[in-house]
């Protein structure tokens, strides 16, 4: 069990601290930050969450640390548009959200959740000054943020300073043995280590950070910002069209860190991948039936792989795969154009993105392709089946 | 009137800022900050006493902000041994000693006193990181201390970061008009006014810089941990004799800075040294005369200097001048050497110090120099005179 805990780790500081806290036998509280204004997980945070996992299957303490006192604070100075102000309302709901995301790895009747307003809104101006004094402008310009902002004469307002020592403080507060994330919060685990260490705590936690997982477009880490992440919420077709779009040169990091084969089962299908024998697309396909099952079940994962085959790689559709649309519906009028049709019917996907789809052929009318989008639909009879991309088909009647 | 407060000043930031306030002709709100760690005043501060006594006779409002919420904090590091925690009992002392100081200069009837801890003491976790968001990490590094212990990688306490902001928002709170304080508090007083700029206060401050006084030595600011300093509250004899005992080349800085000779006078004074035809020691002597005038009365001055001019310049000492000491008062024993001697009559001055001064003739038994502390008392019949140095003097009986 301690073997399965400390495999897949990217980085222990100290490096043998997690291995010693295992062998001392105790139960281990481990801390889990959550900033409440992104409360969406993807495969990328599942991968902290299945080592999560581990640890409390070996018995250990999962302790959730909702980060609710900035959340509701945001960003003061407004500039950061991605940190408004959330009220306690937003804040529950999103913890709420998150929770049930997590009841996706975790036995979530077995963590304990707790709110960082509990001690953080009763501290005095006194307190703060306290606890920021045991901190260094050096120590924090350690972070590759703040040095590369302050250097690039970028601003950086003081309150940024306080953020990472506020998160460090729960870890005092809890009484971590141990905080994980993923190797992107190294910086902010350690300032929870340093803390403890600087107010004299018995415990001095050990970092575990995980490795990042690239995202769907193969190159960043996957995030819901830059849309290349498959959402631990998706429905099993998705999920699984998803994982077949990533680029086989990620196959490897996927296969390690989003399923759950067994140590054997993965070196044979590396084995087989580099062999060359094997099509790379049959692991994709073994790699997306492994995580639709996690997330769903088996019966799911079969499904969506038969509707994958069927639609995309067959390029055979039945009538069930079509989605209708009527002209009226879509709010198209017969003047309208075939670019108006495709971002009606696929909102999503911005009028240029459609443009560049139709350019290199995934745009098709009845099966066949269509480059100049600003024909009029009046040029194509109705009905007809509008395919874009490999995964999207609708049926456009009058 | 308006010219009067206008003259003397080393910064005024906006520089037409001083000029606009005043011809608007309200009363304004002057601030002025006071660190309760170090209530003893010297000629340095006067010189910002002085010129706050041109405003509050020109009807203006001093408002002094005792700094006490940082002062009962102190170094939470313990690394800075010069600001220990405060009790409440020691502000109260140090503001009544340093209000009783500045009753020397100021009408302290109309003076407005404040203590920050009154707004700091129920400042919440959420209103600091507002409060600190105003302020960007660049703008602190203006501060040449900050920048220069970060580039050397000196450590910066991040709550020493806060300070800054905490003396600024006082002036957010009086709604000050004006700051004042020396050129080495110009990046202090400019956050305050930062701070009201980015909380959209009515009120901007201008910020009022007075020159720096050198001390004693003659090349140090006068500052009370050089030792070079001369302080308000000093006996007539030692302000003379201080005032003395400055280099000439420090003269005309006194004259402007120190006294209270009009601009006339002071021309005329500065005409006579330029011209070469007279003894600085005469003009020394009469800014000596006018300091002490200041800061005791007319009598007392001239008392002082008759004193003077007895004991350290005709070198005839009558025996009112000497202070006589046993022995065995003195803890010496006729065994005993000269050092000891100088040593327990001067316990100030160190051994080595002592032995310095007697190698430049500085030590005379009975009005001849002597160099060899190391000789014992028997050697010398008692009683006798011991002279240290150009002031002390004192009868040696067995």
């Amino acid at each position: 069990m301690t073997q399965d805990i400390l495999h897949g780790i990217d980085t222990i500081v100290p490096e043998n601290g997690l291995a010693k806290k295992l062998a001392h036998g105790k139960t281990l509280n481990i801390k889990l930050g959550f900033d409440p204004t992104a409360p969406d997980l993807h495969l990328g945070h599942a991968v902290v969450l299945r080592k999560l996992r581990d640890f409390q299957q070996a018995g250990h303490n999962i302790i959730v640390i909702i980060g609710d006192f900035t959340a509701r604070i945001g960003d003061p100075t407004g500039r950061n548009v991605t940190r408004p102000p959330l009220t306690t309302e937003q804040v529950m709901a999103n913890a709420d959200t998150y929770i049930a995301q997590l009841a996706k790895v975790l036995d979530i009747t077995k963590i304990q959740i707790r709110f960082n307003a509990e001690w953080f809104g009763k501290m005095g101006f006194d307190e703060v000054i306290k606890l920021v004094s045991n901190v260094t402008l050096g120590q924090m310009m350690q972070r590759h943020d703040f040095r590369t902002r302050y250097e690039e004469g970028r601003t950086i307002a003081l309150h940024e300073m306080l953020y990472p020592v506020l998160q460090g403080y729960d870890s005092v507060v809890i009484d971590a043995d141990i905080e994980i994330g993923g190797t992107d919060q190294l910086f902010n685990c350690m300032v929870g280590k340093m803390i403890q260490d600087a107010l004299g705590c018995k415990n001095s936690q050990v970092v575990v950070c995980m490795p990042l997982l690239r995202g769907t477009d193969g190159h960043e880490k996957m995030s819901k910002s830059k849309h290349n992440y498959i959402g631990l919420t998706e429905d099993a077709e998705n999920m699984f069209g998803k994982t077949m779009s990533i680029p086989d040169a990620l196959l490897i990091e996927y296969l390690e860190l989003a399923t759950s084969y067994s140590e054997t089962e993965k070196a044979n299908m590396k084995a087989e991948l580099d062999s060359g024998n094997c099509n790379p697309a049959e692991i994709k396909k073994m790699i997306a039936r492994n995580i639709v099952t996690i997330y769903h079940d088996a019966a799911a994962s079969e499904a969506a792989q038969l509707a994958f085959e069927r639609k995309v790689q067959k390029k055979a559709f039945s009538d069930v795969d079509y989605q209708p649309r009527a002209l009226a519906e879509l709010g198209l009028t017969p003047d309208s154009t075939l670019l108006d049709a495709c971002h009606a019917a696929l909102p999503e996907k911005s009028r240029s993105e459609l443009r560049r789809l139709a350019d290199g052929g995934g745009v098709k009318i009845n099966g066949e392709k269509v480059s100049d989008l600003n024909t009029a639909l009046t040029q194509t009879a109705m009905p007809f089946t509008l395919q874009i991309g490999k995964r999207d088909l609708f049926r456009i009647t009058a």
